[in-house]
This record gives C-alpha cells, structure tokens and sequence, in this order.
C-alpha cells in the first residue's frame, strides 16, 4: 500500500548533511494522475511504501553542505513525478527541486508544476502558432484545460474549448470565458452542422489538445486543419481514439502524446528547459495572465475528506491538502 | 464518365511546338487508386472526360522549341498523378515528365514513379533509420510492400513482413524472402505471444508501414519501439486505425500519413528532389537490388481483361498495359 502520510518527524541534520534539502511541505494539490498511481492503474508506480501526491510547494529549512542553489527561505516545486509531496516535511536532493520566487500565490504554487506545464509544452512544442491561430481542446475545464485557454490567450492564440453537458453549464462557460476562452462548447454542439459557422469567425485549428479519447477525439480531428496536429495527454472517457485512414492519407494529421513525467524525465540532463518554463509561467502569473485553477484548501489531517472530493464526478473544484 | 483510352491520333507539330512533349506510351500499369478513382472514391478526381492511368513510362518523339530537359528518344515517367497514361501517345508540358535512364528494365521502369518512391519516402522522411534497425509492413505482398522490402535490404534494414494467410502461402513467403525480407508471418501469427521469440532476434521496430488499418494496425502498434512511428499509406480492410490512450501518452507513438501524390505537389517548386529520389532508385535498379514486383503484360486493346483481372483478391501480379 502506498502510505498517504509519512510520519511527521522532523529530519535530523545529518540527513541534510550534504546534497539534501530539508523542504517543510506548504501545500500540495490532489491530481487525478495522484489517484490512478494509489489505484495501481497509473504508468508509473513507486516502490512501497510511499507517500503519495506528485505536486506541491513547499519552503527550504536547512540545507546540506554541497547544496548551491537553494537556500532556507526558498520555495521550491519538485522537478520531478514521485517526490511524494503529501506530507509535513521531507528531505529532498537538489537535483529533484525547482527554485519558484516566493511573490506568487500559494495555491498557484502550489499547482504550477504539472498542468500548465503541461499545457505550455502542448501549445509550443508541436505546431509553430501565432497571435490569430487557433487550437481545439476537450476537458477544457480541466486543470491543464484551464491553463491551456490562459497561455493561449496571453500568445494571442484562440481557444475553441470542448466541455461536458452538465447542471450549471453557463456557470462553467462564463468561468471559461472570464479566463480567455474564445469559445465554450459542449460535446453535443461539436457534432452539429452548425459547426461550420463558428468557423467563419475563427480559423480551423491545427491543433487539437485531447485529454478524453473516444469519439470526442475523433470529432475533434473533423475540425483540424489539413496537416495540423491532434495530442493526447489522457483518456477520460476510457475509451480508444478511432480515427478513419483518409485521415492519415488525404488530410495529413499528425497523432501524438505528451506526458510531463516523460518530458521532465528526458530533460534530466538538461534542468535550464525545466527552470526556463517555470519562469516564464512564474511571469505569466505576476501579470495576471495566469490564475491557479478553483481550488478547496483542506488540512492535511482531513485528507479522506479531500481524496472523496476528488474522485466525484463533475468536481470543478481542485482539492489541496495544506500542511 | 473516365474514358480509359484516348484517340490513338498522333498529335500535330503545331500542338508540341512551345513547351509540349509528345511522348510514345510504353507500358502503364493498373495500381488500386486508379482503380478507386474510376470508382469514384478517391480523393484525386480528374475533371471529365479524362484518361485513366497515373504511372507508366513512354518515349519522347518530339519536343517543342522551349523544351531544353529532353530529347527525341528519352525515356520519361510522369512528374505528377493524374497525367492520364493508359493510351498510345499524348502531348505532355516538359515539367510534367522526368527522365529516366534507358538502360533500366521497361517493367521496372514503368513501374518505378509510384510504389518504389512510395517506399523509398517512407523509409527515409519518417525515422532516422540504419544497419540493423529494423521495420514492421502489412501488406508486404503489395507493389509498395515489395519495394520496401529490396529498398530496406539494400539500406541494412531488417523487414518484419506481415502478409494475409493465403492458398499458396508458401510460394509468397518465399518469394518475399528472396527479395530480402528478413521475416514473413501471417496477420493471425502477429496476434500471438510467439511474437516476443521474434524480437529476440531482430529489434523492435521504429517504424511501422500501414497500408490495412483495423486490427492488423493495432497489432503492428504492440510491436513497436518507445518513440516509434507508424505511417498509414492505404485502408485496404476499409476499417478505421484504433488506438488505445496509453499508446500516445505512455509509449510516445507518432502516427502520421503520407501519400505520394500530396509529395509531388508539395514538391512542385523543387523537382530536384523528386529527380535524386528517381536517381537513387535507378541506381539500386542498376546493382540488381530493385526489381519490377510480379508483373502480366497486357496489350492496350485488351485492357478489360487487365481492369478485370487488377480487381480480383490475393492477385499477387501486377497488371501492366503494353502499347
């Protein structure tokens, strides 16, 4: 079994004698990604025991004698998936770390490391966009969704954003919309003839963000440009993409997958990309371009509170455990 | 209505004196999408009447004054599809054409502008491949799946060959093995967990060759590399591609399309490329490592009985019309 809560003792300085950095966890948020690794269904599952969460804040307390580039006062995000962030305090090496400045909210902290990250890399390393391009996504209301229609916005890119039919859906598109959406729409309405119209105000995508799979996807890549880009970064609805060989032949798409984890992992040699993201999303913030997704802050002690909360359907709300 | 065969009236002077060249047909073969576009169901439609046929080779008779790349007595294939090679003679403008080396065998050379550069593309535009890589094709019986076969071999690319079970089974898996495959199976031994003996003696592949889509799509993805590419160029089991999430997000597939006539029409403005490429493949003609797959010669006038006999199952030799 993975152990949600290490125990709470302090660690003893000769732990942080030399490359350790001795982190007093501030806040750290539940993913879904969290949930499937304790559910044994994730791609990546760490040796037991462990402490569970892969995200968080937290503030530098003491330092070992080789560690340069962090000291106590720093705050710092893991560089890195399986940090087990979930607790009080831990004893980290450098490497793991990624210095964040102390001046942006704490819930944007502590949520900047895995979705906007992962909608950054999205929106830059597949097609070559630019102010007036446009690019369709699904889950939009999702934690990388709503990073996704920010940082397009602050590129001048359009976001044509795809969410589920649901009781308060105007409460969800106004959210959306006050972010920078272009446009919200539902699954239902991406079906529809009616379609074409909205492609006489903003042009056709040529890229497609999928975080749902099955015939979401498939509609989705209806509405790419010739020779655009569909990416897969999850598959909510547990089902396959289906996608018809004309496709591939007469219209060209490209089908590929993003994974943060892999992504940090293949830039392990190479921390300067990381650190540069994380600044310029850090930028972003200080000009207001980039919010933390709606978060309910929880004690860490009342942590079967929040991980029942995450797992409910429709949940709009980003559960985070403080310490 | 697509008329197959045009006037046999030789074209006047007047008609070749600018950039025309009037070419004598030599041999043409019946490839599917010239089958699908009299159907109907391709996507190429020739404005009507028009001439069938998009691959062949001919001789030049005549060209007009403007004409500086060729001479009376060349050998020239089509530069583009559509240009109508089912017939006796035709007036074609000089960037239309490419020349050929006359020291090549009529059947390959009639057969080269097409599957051979289908092939060649393929092997070298998707996956930065070398000696002892290796590939994994469906359809390895196909005009393509054979020049990729001899193309790979002369490269040192190991071919894993995925061909349907068939009456004279044995017959084909030989002949393929003596063009170069490295292994030949059936798309039921591909489903089987034997498959993993396989990879103890070849590597997985980077790159995988589609041209049947459906499950024998699905079961090549299983098989291929982290990273790896699969390239979908024809639906022969008129079923879509199904992928599974995991695929994009865990293994980091790419899969991507690729159609030879889009090729040429992106490469419009730099024949050169499109000419090396025909070099190339002349040159493996020359060391005996690129033959003309199984072909049956057929006169012109008897052209019902090759479109006839192009559209029966499992005809593993390829329809070529003589003038």
């Amino acid at each position: 079994m993975i152990s949600l809560l290490a125990s709470n003792g302090i660690p003893c300085i000769s732990r942080t004698s030399h490359s350790g950095v001795h982190v007093k966890m501030l806040a750290a948020p539940i993913n879904p990604a969290d949930i499937n690794m304790i559910q044994g269904t994730y791609a990546l599952l760490p040796d037991l025991p462990a402490v569970g969460g892969n995200e968080g804040v937290g503030q530098v307390v003491e330092v070992g004698s080789h560690v340069t580039s962090l000291k106590p006062g720093d705050w710092v995000v893991p560089a890195d998936a399986e940090l087990g962030t979930w607790r009080t305090d831990a004893v980290f090496s450098e490497e793991t770390l990624v210095k964040l400045p102390r001046d942006i909210p704490l819930l944007c902290a502590a949520t900047l490391s895995v979705n906007p990250c992962t909608a950054y890399r999205m929106l830059t390393d597949f097609e070559t966009l630019g102010p007036g391009d446009s690019i369709i996504q699904n889950a939009a209301n999702s934690g990388v969704g709503q990073a996704v229609i920010q940082i397009a916005a602050a590129l001048g890119i359009k976001t044509i954003n795809v969410i589920r039919d649901r009781p308060n859906l105007q409460e969800v598109v106004d959210r959306l919309m006050s972010l920078g959406a272009e446009h919200v729409l539902t699954e239902e309405m991406l079906r529809k003839p009616e379609m074409k119209d909205l492609f006489k105000k903003v042009p056709k995508p040529r890229l497609a963000l999928n975080c749902v799979g099955g015939k979401s996807a498939t509609e989705m890549l209806r509405h790419i440009q010739q020779k655009g880009t569909m990416v897969t970064y999850g598959g909510m609805a547990k089902q396959p993409l289906t996608v018809p060989v004309s496709a591939f032949i007469f219209k060209d798409v490209k089908l590929r997958g993003f994974w943060m984890t892999q992504w940090k992992k293949d830039q392990a040699q190479n921390k300067d990309r990381l650190t540069g993201m994380i600044r310029t999303l850090c930028d972003l913030v200080h000009k207001g371009q980039l919010t933390a997704p709606a978060c309910t802050q929880v004690p860490l002690k009342d942590y079967r509170i929040a991980l029942e909360a995450s797992m409910k359907p429709f949940v709009s709300s980003k559960q985070v455990l403080t310490m």
